[in-house]
């Protein structure tokens, strides 16, 4: 099984070979995030929304790669925090869970949109 | 242990309770995905880089958030096009490797920025 | 008439007033105009893109208020870069004009996103 | 003079040549945006804050051209909008001026990314 921690340490370890670690300040790891996600867009931008969920088998091989980046930032970032990213999330969707009670939110007219996730 | 296979599971359960699947199209969550990174963004952007490696335990537990966020959107976009995140990252880990062997990188003058990671 | 220029210089006032110049290096710059532009993503990330061209007037000024924000930086940004956005723009057109030569582009099968712009 | 509105009356035309209107929804043109306000800030990410200050010709060359990108999807955008960004830049300017009044916020101790510009 893969798991983010292993894939943590492997990138720890990448980043000490390489001398690389004085370049990892939070900062450039969020900025460095933030262009990986860009080319995730990129690859979405003049798509309807129901093309984007019928990738050909090339673009999905690039979208995959892009969300590789991603995560790998990600918890690069991280760990530079010194944060647990699977836990941050688990934290985060118990406290949208009492946000948009199902039975509220799905009843409701509401734009989905008014509500974000 | 937490698991991104779990936090996949949890978040399919989430939309489907609440009739959001339609919304979760590919596009839509990259877009997501790339508010999420720019509210993380947000906490560094007039921090000096050493700065953003001291952040005192309330803007901590802000930037953890973002970072919960950011994993909910990139592990949703990942089950709607079918990719296993961790999977693409290591691969994409083992390309660095080789594109960028230890060694060579490191007794270099190139400068990190040419190289990238 | 509004111009570029003007707003050029009451942006270096409005910093210079406030002490602000030596937060705004072009890194800092960057950041915060990407910031922005993800506030404007915000009001369209789940909308389709036909209704994200009849937005109500309560929304159009939200909107208009982030395109304001986005311009005050982009130009903020040139000044600290010493380029003309607006000459640079014209540039890139007439780049463009040539890289996608009108009578070629239309007539092709080839998809738009493969041109890009 | 180089203006804005001479812009968008030439973007217009290019996209009509072209057939590219169909493209240009709101909601395609921010992604489209976000993807080149990324492409700067990938200059920036792995330098200091002063080295941004200092480009050579050359990288200073290409972050010209993305600037121009910026701005050509930003008035693309307004115009599909019906907004004039640069007076929507000066009211945004203007309330900027009330919010931070620069007696007060130059004597203040309170620290620049608690104002936001």
């Amino acid at each position: 099984m893969l798991l983010v921690d292993d894939l943590r340490n492997a990138l720890r370890e990448f980043a000490r070979e390489r001398d690389w670690e004085k370049f990892h300040t939070p900062k450039n790891l969020s900025m460095a995030l933030a262009v990986e996600v860009a080319e995730l867009l990129e690859h979405f931008q003049w798509l309807e929304g129901s093309e984007s969920l019928e990738l050909d088998a090339e673009k999905l091989a690039k979208v995959q790669e892009e969300i590789g980046d991603v995560l790998i930032y990600l918890v690069r970032l991280s760990d530079r925090l010194g944060v647990d990213p699977v836990y941050a999330a688990r934290q985060k969707l118990e406290q949208n869970k009492k946000k948009y009670p199902a039975d509220v939110v799905r009843g409701s007219a509401k734009k989905y949109h008014e509500y974000g996730m």
